[in-house]
């Protein structure tokens, strides 16, 4: 609880327009749904601007199931990520309005009118393998509010493949970079704009690439100084953050 | 050349007010300083918002200095990290004018009247030996023309600490946290704020951290969803960063 | 065998009321019963508080079973753990008084009347994906005879959702706190009471986490003085310290 | 704040006997000193039992004896580790009642009449060169307030020479087990007794044993089942839960 | 496009005889076929001495067979790699004249007259698990057009297996060292002869080879100064290098 | 050749009792019998006491069946591991007078009278889990010509379990010890003994054991001078240097 | 020995023109000089087409001096690599003749007089700190008889700085790369080029560089198939190799 | 204490020749100096066959000088390892009789008569840089009575090297083989001879040799099966195990 709003319920009670434990009771208000194996953070939209997120790995469909009733009933959007075949069978059938993307693997339930979207994410990928990721990235940032758009295998090995995009993506408030293997583009992509660029390494490739280490450590290591990294394959996390940019760039916060 | 440049001079060329060996010129001259044993790129602050930053461990004084010399000659800024002792005498001789910032290690040569700053970048330290890391953030923000401010030693073995200064970092367009150890900071700050966290793991510790290895890996595996991560002690990184999100908030790109 | 043991065993020799032959076997008698495929160790119980625990995995359904009989025959509890689905129905028919967690993938075969649990020992998960292996942990501290309880899913990234269980686990004698992904719970929690906290990384999370890797570098850094730490997924060896810690302070031992 | 004392200030706001500022700043009081460089956690002894422990790696002379004089003002005792000579001698100048053991590189500053030590807890080390962290591990261990005792060199090449000391360890009520190298001592320890085994890893060796990364893995899966690991060379860590561990048993906490 | 195309293209719009419009897109005329999911680069032949090759793993047949037409009908060659079985079954009925290799896992789709092989690739194994991999290698050296020959199986426990050979391959423009476990062929091969080696690891082994890395790490520190690495089980690319150093000395490039 | 043989052969060429194409012919004869997919050695039980191994992993039915009817037809002995299911029934049926070891994997058909075995060797394993890794061990030895025997589930929990067998293996010529989870168990038989430990780490383990990585590390840092280590699971190799060292205890060398 | 010259040798013999001990001695003669503490390959130029390099790291200056004059003697040339300044003055004074590069800490003692230069090397770094690197590889291709040239700071964040030079580089045999940091710019040189690009990763960078392994995994996932890779920081090697290359391309071999 | 000896005793006791107390002290006797920083094991050599040896690493010179004293007092051989140079000089003014090498870093103080060497152990290195961990090796097997001799640098780049040394290192009872970089040789010897090959990794190579983990994992994965490894640089645990098997094939245990 916030400074202003205790000084104004202490008002209340010294005033006398609030009894003691109907303050106690608001001081120490639940704000989470508690479902016995998972505490649902209803308070997360008003505290970091998007409510939570369901993670469907390792979960029962009745889990993931009872998360989403929860969070639709409390009027907030539902995003899930990693959505299995048989979990996303589970949903379709019980929230017939939701949209899936299969590639992505990724359920969406918004709640009210959409608003239309605002700033500008654009998501590269460097080969077509990295594409699962990339729409991950897509689908989140347009849950979050903003136009997205996604240029597919532009890798280095063909440099002239990227060049010919740049108008494109140089007018991005944030550009999302998919890379699997060496993990390059996102050093190239980082030297050719001055928005921040978020580098999301995929498990693509073999051998050394030690299941997506290496570009993780190239992208950690890129010599562009505008280049942040993000989780292996967490499509999920670098469209959430470059979202948030996009948002702020249009005021929208 | 964009096609945009291309086509004037084209026309130019078609209506003869141009020759074509001036048109070659032109089309492939040269926007970079070769120095020999440097190619300074001259057309970075245009392309990337802010001119090339100078990484001085294993150069030579002569060799920084000379790079330093053909920015400013340039009318760029100039900003030079990781200056060593040794780097930072001999710096200091030649351009008395020049900020310098022993804690971060930093070099600042501005050029041209300052302009009023813009944004707010709040930096968090978890522990003490944080600072150096998060000095060389906050020098990186404030060159690049955005209001910074440092918070030291709020980590997570006493959250009361942390918690008594939401309101002030609350309101900031991206958090840079810097931590060392277990790296947890970034985790509980990304819950509370609704702007990019950037996350820069320190080198500090001993044992099973492993040089930074140990907070790189909590900090990729944040579990709340607007934290990025950089390099291991690159301070200098993630004030760039936030700063460019916070320009960016503040229409200045 | 003690000192105390063989001075009574050589003043009966010297007394010749027991034969060297006899008093030979005394001192070399077998305390472990040897199967050919294990040497179970029946006196474990006597010497470190609790019988030898069974760990199932890569063992045949014979030779569990043999085991279980061996303790059971020789007047013992029987806990195993990693039991699978093919193992447990195996036991099932054979010790159907048992009582078995397929969450956990637990076998409980108690010996003689229950006696009253003392002590306090909670367990805390920061997702619902780390509910297996805080089973385990609760059951096998409920095996050792202290009182114990779960409260899932309170992770860092909404801090309030643990702060609102703080009366509850401040209590404890002992915490156990079951994390993936960032780990970064243990260090939180070890902040804000008095008592040990046992750190168990799980195997929940994708990309860096490297299989539990990241949350168990994450507990080893924690940067609060009372967490200590056991294997990835070891739910039982969390439980079982954090049982004799319990039982000490109620001084049961 | 807890319920229970919030309680009392609103009835006191209600019956007028409290203004509302009044009760506004003692809901948001600092319970932290404020150094600029450092938060000093002033309430960590009521919470945790302990005062903070101040990690001098890293740290100026200054900064130490500001956080020392700032515990000592507030009436704390206060244990400082890793101290360099440089720090030791600085601090030795301004406090000469404290402390210093310069095999473990402690400092100790203890205040108001020292209560009797109560409990029991045991250091063993597997060799000579693991003395600097078993003696960390024993001051931090009576800084705590508990009987501590410290047997060296009994690593398991030489088996007898641990079960010769066994009667010593066999009463404590925790024991820490400082080992290099391989690692294997704890298993063995943790398969004799009844209580708890902290063990700590130390970067004794060389070779494959990777600076700890050896004994670090050997323990954390040590097949005796009461094992628990700290840090490499964190023989305070170990100390502060063995001494924990051993209040809780004597019923101080 | 390069000067001396851009001076003619230039002296064109000068004399008149082209458009400003044609000359516009002359010079950012797309030389990549953008198949959505693909941008398959025409120019790779052009450019690199070998047209782009097609990484199947992770792939839908339908994306591999896009890929294959636009290169076909661009009058290329088309080489496919990691083709599965699923992969093999859909080509072989699309592009019956292709040849498939299914120990090597390859697709083969040449265009024109085939002409005459030129320059001397070897291609050795250590052992008979190795021959998946060399095969990758081999098809892909006569793909590119060179004589190539295979000798397996003459690893170095039984040195006098490869000396017998060593006519044949001292012979070679360059040599391919396909090897897991010890990975120590290559060493001794290149200190019998004066080309390079191309060595690649393979994955075949158990324990402590980690999925090829103590073969990958035998090479990077081979003592022969000739020997260099490709990633793990990459046969192609060891084939595809040596291919172009024998193409090279043979004037074919 | 050896000097002793090429004395001989140029002795009779001198003489002519050789002519100098025969004599050529012996000089480069070859003693590999080259399947095409495998060179089998021929020559190694004459150089290295012991007839070429089969490892069946990654191999066709066909391919080990071929080298198996190679040294059969040479008159000499021949050991297959790591034979799966699929390859044990194809060589069953072939070769039916063959030894199969299910548990151990191994395929083991004498040439020969079998001469009486010589020597002693003792193979220990910590748990029962590790057991197939012991046997490999055991059948190897006892191919090699040697005593072996095993001793199951003595691990260091219950250091009483193994001093018990302590007679048993004391008189070994080597000992063969397999153990996963901490691997602790080689440094304590270390130290009871006076003939080489060979140790061999299992894949047997959850969590940290990283695949046998753990115990790998503890037992190349074993503090008993005595130890050394082979690969990951390798029961193979240790049986087979154990043995080495068995028959040259015993001079059958 | 090879057959060709056995037969003579054995016709010889036969014709009584050569004893048997003369003719026993030329087939087993030494072409190595054992100083005891070193063997001198003499026979290394005529095998592999250059003589013994010399690395000197940890070597005495009269180890390095003996096998010099060894080499010299012999009518050899003599490159050392790894001269520390301790090595490089006692060299100098013993052999003025050499040359010595104290960047790339090289020692060059050539013989006879030098042949004109073959084929092309173009050697090209990513940044200024990987000179020292790229030097080596310079002197190495120079000595091994080739044109070599150098570019240096052409990395990948500033792409048009390369693109500019791809004229120079274009036309060479072989190029090799020197890259710290991301270690990304082979893959995008390879992607220009048909020629082998011998990527060599430097320890130039910080925080999660790790000594190198970054950039040394990016190049071993390069997504250019025409990249191969050698040890960290050996521009010794890279040079060796491309030089191979580019001799075998001039048909000097 | 042995059955046999616990019998003579029982009968002593029985038949009044021997009290209680006596036959209680005799039982439980101490075979250990304790000096407070160390527990000498005085019961090694009868045990293990040797006494126990000093590793000075990490100790102060009075501790080394103690323990040495300790064991020469017991009529026992005293060696020690790591000797600095500051404790080979303590070391060399009180023991002027021992024999100090500095190059291995060994100090070796002999009890009694010198008995006349038995077995043979032949050392190998791949290079002139393995010479000091060779030297260790070669004290050691010296210490433990056996013939000893070592052949310096015969590394696999230069194969014909050690193929001219065959005769020489054919016969012994065990080879030691030291070996940095890419670690190869021993995988070569073990092909050769008939006798264990006991692998040491050195620490010598630079970059991706990783302190000596390359070669150790390519010993640890050596073809050849007579190989087995101890830890990185430990000359002296190679000699050891060495000397074992040489005196027990020479009947000396």
């Amino acid at each position: 609880m916030e400074p202003v709003d205790l000084r104004e319920l202490l008002e209340q009670v010294q005033a006398g327009r609030l009894g003691v434990a109907s303050a106690l009771e608001k001081m120490t208000a639940p704000v989470v749904a508690d479902l016995g194996y998972a505490h649902v953070d209803l308070q997360r939209h008003a505290r970091c601007g998007f409510p939570e997120v369901i993670f469907c790995q390792g979960k029962t469909c009745e889990w993931i199931e009872g998360v989403v009733r929860q969070l639709h009933e409390a009027g907030q959007h539902c995003l899930a990520t990693r959505v299995s075949d048989e979990q996303a069978e589970h949903l379709a059938a019980i929230f017939p309005g939701a949209q899936q993307d299969r590639v992505a693997r990724t359920f969406w339930l918004s709640f009210g009118e959409p608003r239309p979207p605002v700033g500008r994410v654009t998501i590269l990928t460097a080969g077509t393998s990295d594409l699962p990721v990339a729409r991950e990235a897509l689908v989140t940032a347009e849950a979050l509010g903003t136009n997205a758009a996604l240029i597919a295998d532009v890798g280095v090995a063909g440099i002239h493949r990227l060049l010919r995009h740049r108008q494109e993506f140089m007018g991005a408030d944030a550009i999302v970079v998919a890379a699997g293997m060496d993990g390059a583009l996102p050093s190239v992509v980082g030297g050719l704009v001055d928005c921040p660029v978020i580098a999301v390494p995929t498990s693509v490739g073999y051998g050394a690439a030690f299941g997506g280490l290496a570009p993780l450590l190239t992208m950690l290591n890129a010599c562009s100084a505008n280049v942040v990294v993000v989780n292996i394959d967490s499509g999920f996390k670098a469209g959430y953050v470059a979202a948030l940019i996009a948002r702020r760039a249009a005021r929208v916060h």
